[in-house]
């Protein structure tokens, strides 16, 4: 059995691990602990340290074989805080798993071998905590990207890499960790992913990937979250939001799990959402400018945005907003997932 | 009578005039224009020259005395878009009236004499316009800022500005035109507004201003907006959000007025909010990141969010969200205005 | 004969014509005005507004088939200013003319026939101005990008567009007007430049292009400048800084035009200058982090860096220093042009 | 006796301390280090986790007496780089010493305690290194700012902060504490001192100071080089740059150091700035936009610009120029140190 609990803290920085604190009321441990997926103040593009800061002061207290997701890119009301992933000895409605691929070598980035590398990890995962396909709710990834040194040595080791622009690689980091989740689950197939890959464009998506990428990572770390068919306190569904303005789909999932956009009803515990600046310039066919803004990349835009949406119909800030939805969801809009606490 | 017809359209740019060629099919002309409130495209900051281009180009073919508000900043998924305020032979349910304060000397920015300029130029419009203080719903004031010439002329004549730096001088702009629009419709007292002034604070609000600023103009200009007691097809109504994430009281707005979140209902022809970061660094009692970002300035995060929340239960991108809500609504939320066509 | 003046002055905004105020003083009108070039305060990159203004202004002022160069940027010490290129009917040293391509198709922008087209124009330009080619010193050209609109509409008609990265089509254009450049004045060859734009390097370079895009225009428009042989009170010569910081190179070139790095010796009238981040990440052996700051485009980075050096050498910020070197000077560096008065 | 070696390397990240591999070549060990000064890659601003990376992983491997002076921000040309003072046990012609005081209270930041909490502490150095005032060329101090936390805890104690804008802060600690470092060596008298604080300009600075301030400390870490009067193989001097672009002010220290701007005579083994942005808006008395960028704060433009001067006449962009120069030199200016290593 992979029960597992979520631990939300508030921080107050990116290397505050005063989430373990709470721990100890749960009669829970730090080895417990599979994973932390936290949300750090940084622009979330190249040059985000905080990531890599929040990476670091994890990685000095949790177990070696925890997954670390440092999301940068709190935008707009989102907040930083961190969520501790723990395996729990009893029921909570939830399961989960973590593991990591081998490190991904620079000059398959972006390419077939790392949707591969991936896909074998996430079914790994899902198969480790117990999950059937149909109740994956989330697989959220970290994965690598390229610097300009990372350009350099492909080069120079006589391969070109999948792009030269380091921004651009996070992108194409994220869109091959996500058709790795999509083949994974079955929700694509093999034949899909090639064309998927050859065509560059975002149509094959995951309704259920989460990917971001950063510099302080080489591998691909996954962890996967689902429900427990037998039920327990927490309940937890996901949907795609076809734009980043589809409030109608949060709604939906909000009364799905007994929840509504006041705060009535089952508390929301967690949001795991992804946020893209649709890639023909259009929402609900007006034009947004979020691609032609030289001052301020278009994933901050994005989580803001999307940020604002959810927090406003969830009704709390500490959500988990991702930039760059590449196959992650449709063009423009993004996999969603909520978890809540059934009142009793 | 001063019925008023609000023609929106999308632009392409913030020198694109052409909503100008709606006027005809509504039996329309350019004389009929009083006023215009555009979204461009800019960072809606000091050195934001798309409100400048924007004013330039609407002046170039608008009547002498027509209002030109160019709100900056398209955050997120805001689109950029002009809403002509036109005055109309018939019933449309709406009425209003534009009008500018003269030249506001520099010297007097942000203190008591900028106040009572927008109060008595707001009394007159609100007289001109035929409205109760109780049906108006929506006053926008477009303010000028000190650049750092204004500073120095300042300092030469032997004052000193109500602040040296060029980005605090929008906020004290917009918080002075916002006190006298209190002033003008007794939302508070001259006394308050004094104190309002001495404290510096933003818990003396009024519930319907809507200012911004920018460095393209030298006075105030003003457009009232407010509901028709005889009716029409068009209905206005205002509220204000307590917070950035008040998805309630829209939703509760848009109930008032018979419009659904999804669309249902009433179709929204427009929206009017004000947006800021909460100067106490928290959203419901978590910590947002907006005043700690030196890369993005605050007003850029809150147009983001509160326009994404807004898209969202409007579903249109179409809205005019400005940022900067000193004195308009409670500190950390703003007013917001709506105006819907009645289902036939 | 077409003997050229240079008449500079500071701008108190993008759209500030007031130098034209100065050409009484020299016995010179609004008719005799061939081109402007001004630095103006925007961020020299896609939504920069600040060039659209100031062109609207210009174009308001100036005979029709005078060209306006707006170049955006105006980082670090920089300081905004227009120099007006207007014919004299007395020798001043400096010959130099102007003129305009037909509108370049979207579906050709940074392929051979925008080439073309920019050949074509400078040589009648260089003829018009009766300099011999090893004479010119100056070729600055004005060249259009790519909007996401344009990127869609040249889609919708079949085509696919040189790049649809709206920022990297600025590159694009660049560097095709600047192959034109090379092309016109026999510094590079036809199979050159067809090489070139086939490998995408910036290898193939002119020593005295300076090419800048922008959203405002449709067409090139060329201004050349260069030394009249018969001699006069201003003196032009021309070199290339082989990176961001060859003081060398700077110093050489005054000290050939008999000026000094403090101000001593000839008067420095004005500095053309192109800036660029090096595309291997160095300078001089050292990493730099221009092309992976996520927060602020490499040409705003380069602008401030190469724009430091220059005032500081040439002792005055008002220099024409423009971002974005692609195929104008060795990769990293860029072209310098000075003019000085001779001391008398 | 405290000589000292300065022992620089390029860093490939915040947390590179790759340079403690050179130590051995030298015959030093980590145990000798007695200071770290680095520029690392973030924004300089509040927001800057680079340094905080930094700071904790020089923490992990220097001796806990170190001092880490981290300096955010490598615009334009400069280039990310340790430095580290170490004690040598031979005459190197370089003294050194570093020291912290007491954690600062955040109620007194930016005011007189503070600055006799560095004057102290600077005393104490200047007497460990055995040095004379009058051969002390530079002094880093590396010391607070106000989060939104700390303005909120001085309030809720009943104290009013010396300003609640977190910005704005890290130019008050930075002001105290270079009049700290005045009045220790005698520059200024603590009249000057309290006239300074009260007036809140900037006229009263020190030639030696470099200050930078940052969220990851709570005290300030001092560190003091200067000239070994028995002379050595480095050597060491200091000037003042009036302002931004004083191309004159480098030169003379260069010959002073018989170091010529083309690389030519003694090896410039490093070089210490400061930068800022004249607060009056003028350079040489052309307006600069530095101070009205919303999307850019001042101090990356003045490290970008003062930077590319700088590593033009020395020949190398791995300098310490370090942004917001109050009371450090001149307004607009700033002190500049260089250490050359004689030609044998």
């Amino acid at each position: 059995m992979s029960a597992v609990l979520l631990v939300k803290a508030a921080t107050a920085g990116p290397d505050d691990v005063d989430a373990l604190k709470l721990l100890a009321a749960e009669g829970l441990g730090v080895d417990d602990v599979i994973a932390v997926a936290a949300k750090t103040e940084g622009n979330g593009c190249v040059n985000d340290f905080s990531r890599t800061l929040g990476a670091r002061a994890w990685h000095d207290v949790l177990p070696a074989a925890a997954v670390t997701v440092m999301s940068g890119g709190t935008e707009g009301v989102l907040s930083p805080h961190a969520t501790l992933v723990v395996r729990a000895p009893w029921r909570t409605g939830l399961r989960g798993a973590s593991a990591s691929t081998p490190p991904i070598p620079k000059a398959v980035l972006g390419r077939r071998p790392q949707v591969d590398a991936v896909a074998r990890t996430v079914g790994e995962a899902v198969a480790d905590a117990g999950l059937r396909p149909q109740d994956v709710h989330l697989v959220l990834v970290k994965c690598p990207l390229l610097t300009s040194e990372d350009v350099a040595a492909c080069r120079a080791a006589g391969t070109e890499p999948v792009t030269t622009d380091t921004y651009e690689s996070m992108a194409r980091s994220r869109s091959a960790a996500a058709l790795g989740v999509a083949l994974a689950l079955g929700e694509r197939t093999g034949e899909e992913v090639d064309a998927a890959l050859a065509a560059g464009g975002w149509d094959a998506w995951s309704g259920v990937a989460s990917c971001s990428s950063g510099a302080e990572i080489a591998d691909c770390q996954v962890l996967v979250l689902g429900s427990d068919p037998a039920g327990g306190p927490l309940r937890m569904a996901h949907t795609v939001l076809h734009d980043a303005i589809d409030a109608g789909a949060v709604l939906s999932l909000l009364a799905e799990l007994g929840a509504g956009p006041a705060g009535e009803g089952a508390e929301v515990v967690h949001a795991f959402a992804k946020a893209e600046a649709a890639p023909d310039g259009l929402v609900r066919g007006r034009r947004h400018t979020m691609l032609t803004d030289s001052d301020l990349h278009s994933t901050r835009h994005a989580r803001a945005a999307v940020g604002g949406l959810l927090a406003g119909l969830v009704g709390d800030p500490c959500l988990y907003v991702s930039g760059g939805a590449e196959n992650q969801g449709p063009p423009g809009g993004g996999p969603l997932a909520l978890v809540v606490r059934a009142s009793s």
